[in-house]
């Protein structure tokens, strides 16, 4: 397949493109370096150095033969998308390239004014260009769990049939997000389904836990393949940085009461659910959505199991509370359904002991890196 | 009260604005003649020629010794924004300030584009200017009925409560639009809700169904104040159009089988409702949403009264069906709720015959501007 993956050089696309180039596919990777933009302006280094995409494309290419494409350029420019749709013909478009900071999209007008036009600029310009160009490609969008927010009923699989006065209707599952990042993704899903009944596109749309992990396959033939690692509090996802601030010897820092519940897992499986979504595309007409984790922990969970597995290891890992930056809620219910892409064939890797005390190992052998000035949070939600 | 009307040149804009200075309210009209251009780059002209804000409100000002201030500027640009907040603080904020045609916004890429960053933009800054420079106003943005689309249940206003796997939560109504200028609403509802929820505004969300109508009490003194009345694909809605056509003798064009029911109401009771919302502001964290009609008809039925009304009066009026541009269901179940404004007081002005031949009776005294080459739909959903 040819297959465009958009955002190549964040934390899940320069994974996803090494994997898919791996698996025989002709990949063009684009990024525009939003996020190591933002990284620099808000002082968000990650734990080790990362070559910038072109470069990882060569010292990938040249380590096994392999001819991963990339461009640089800005997908919420039309001109330039069309443009790499129209020579690449992509049969299957991975849509990551958003601007993916819960923390940046509330920092300031300027950065929910940036998150809010280059999230939902991107993924009109997409869906413009699959209609004129190539509307039988399959759009495979990067979504996140975090669009349903905490609702007090079970949280199907995209959509819900409601009854309601004795008459039922099959609606989006209704969404209501808990920063503007998360609140762009709602507006993506809301402009996805309309275009797709208005052109009959194929579209599948991943709604993504927070991921955890390094390495991937692909990552070991050279150390500067691996993906960009950030544990500060802008691009940091808490289980990351759980294991950065026990390799470091402060606190593991719950917000607030800890009882946030949400849903996980392994940068793994998020490549197996994208190799998973590409191999069975949606059909014409359709949007497909499917709940993209593997289990659900509570903050304190993690906070507790990274604690003793890092004891164990031989860390003094220690749990502090600090006030919430957040507005959330700190205990609720929480039951989102994932069975989608089990049956599709996920076979998910869980968070055991072993795979957490990987990670850490893994962070630990880069100790020299951490800086711990950058992971308490400096953004407040109000 | 101060109150700050964003989009005062439009068709709601310009009547909403007069009638808030003759009620005695400080007044600031506030357009960047997007919808001139807009109609000027696309044919559109309305039936009679309007003069532009700051002419209509001078001869508004020196007819009857008023005060109604106006200032030209875009509201998709935060630093405008800001600054007429910050100098007028505003207790109301009158959210009109959107590119208003669907067709409009399903021409082409650049339309759609303009459309989504036009109307999310203007959104996002009078959020912003709110919560840093007057957190106790009250905005009143004009949503619409077409923000629910046509579900096969009762359609509530605003919220839904639902009941699954015998838990219950309160959602916002899930909404499914049904061209792109319908679905920025939609994005605009889930950024208004959001941002409520997170800093706690006071906003009023209107639900509004397609308004009929020209003359309101205050452009009796001078016809060069009577508002823009567009009859024409781009800005025409359908009651207008069925009008025009029936005085200038060519058929009333229903689009398919005709059945597609929606909920109308008239020019007056826009001002009434806008006044009512005013004078009873939303609660300090509370998204208040009205749906915003006084009956509901289906095109045929439109259609029907037009011929019978137009026929009264002399004019040979006759009906045909054309294929539809949109894509849409052409018969289905409609069933909105409206009491909160009833509630509220209002008194409405339905669609009589003795007010459709008023209607009918004011156009063709401008039958010589019917130009109606200007009427038949140039723009196909796909």
């Amino acid at each position: 397949m040819h297959i465009l993956i958009l955002g190549g050089d964040g934390y899940l696309g320069w994974p996803t493109s090494m994997a898919f180039v791996a698996a025989g596919h002709d990949v063009l990777s684009v990024d525009n370096y939003t996020r190591r933009r933002i990284a620099a302006e808000t002082d968000s280094y990650p734990l080790f150095e990362n070559p910038d995409l072109e470069t990882r494309a060569q010292i990938f290419n040249s380590a096994s033969n392999w001819k991963l494409q990339c461009r640089i350029g800005d997908c919420s420019d039309y001109s330039f998308v069309s443009e790499i749709v129209r020579d690449f013909k992509p049969d299957a478009i991975v849509h990551y390239a958003e601007q993916p900071s819960a923390p940046y999209s509330m920092l300031s007008v300027d950065a929910a004014r940036f998150t809010l036009n280059n999230n939902l600029n991107t993924t009109l310009n997409i869906l413009m260009a699959m209609k004129d160009i190539v509307p039988n490609a399959h759009l495979i969008k990067l979504g996140t769990m975090g669009e349903y927010g905490t609702p007090n009923i079970d949280i199907e699989e995209g959509w819900l049939e409601v009854e309601h006065n004795g008459r039922r209707h099959k609606f989006l599952y209704p969404r209501q997000a808990g920063s503007l990042y998360h609140t762009t993704k709602v507006l993506d899903t809301d402009l996805i389904w309309f275009y797709v009944r208005m052109f009959g596109l194929r579209v599948t749309d991943l709604m993504q836990g927070p991921v955890y992990g390094i390495s991937t396959p692909e990552s070991e033939v050279d150390r500067k393949l691996r993906t960009s690692f950030h544990y500060d509090d802008i691009f940091g996802t808490v289980i990351n940085r759980f294991v950065v601030q026990a390799v470091a010897g402060v606190p593991l820092t719950v917000y607030g009461k800890g009882g946030q519940v949400r849903g996980y897992l392994n940068l793994l499986d998020t490549l197996q659910c994208i190799d998973l979504a590409a191999r069975n595309p949606a059909e014409e007409g359709e949007l497909r959505v499917f709940n993209q984790l593997t289990e659900t922990f509570s903050v304190n969970d993690l906070a507790d199991r990274v604690q003793k597995v890092g004891r164990a290891l031989g860390f003094p890992v220690e749990v502090k509370s600090i006030p919430n930056p957040r507005k959330e809620m700190e205990e609720h219910y929480y039951n989102p359904k994932y069975t989608g892409l089990l049956q599709l064939g996920l076979a998910p890797h869980l968070l055991t002991d072993e795979a957490l005390a990987a990670i850490i190992t893994e962070v630990a052998r880069c100790k020299d890196g951490i800086d711990i000035s950058r992971i308490l949070p400096r953004v407040r939600w109000n």
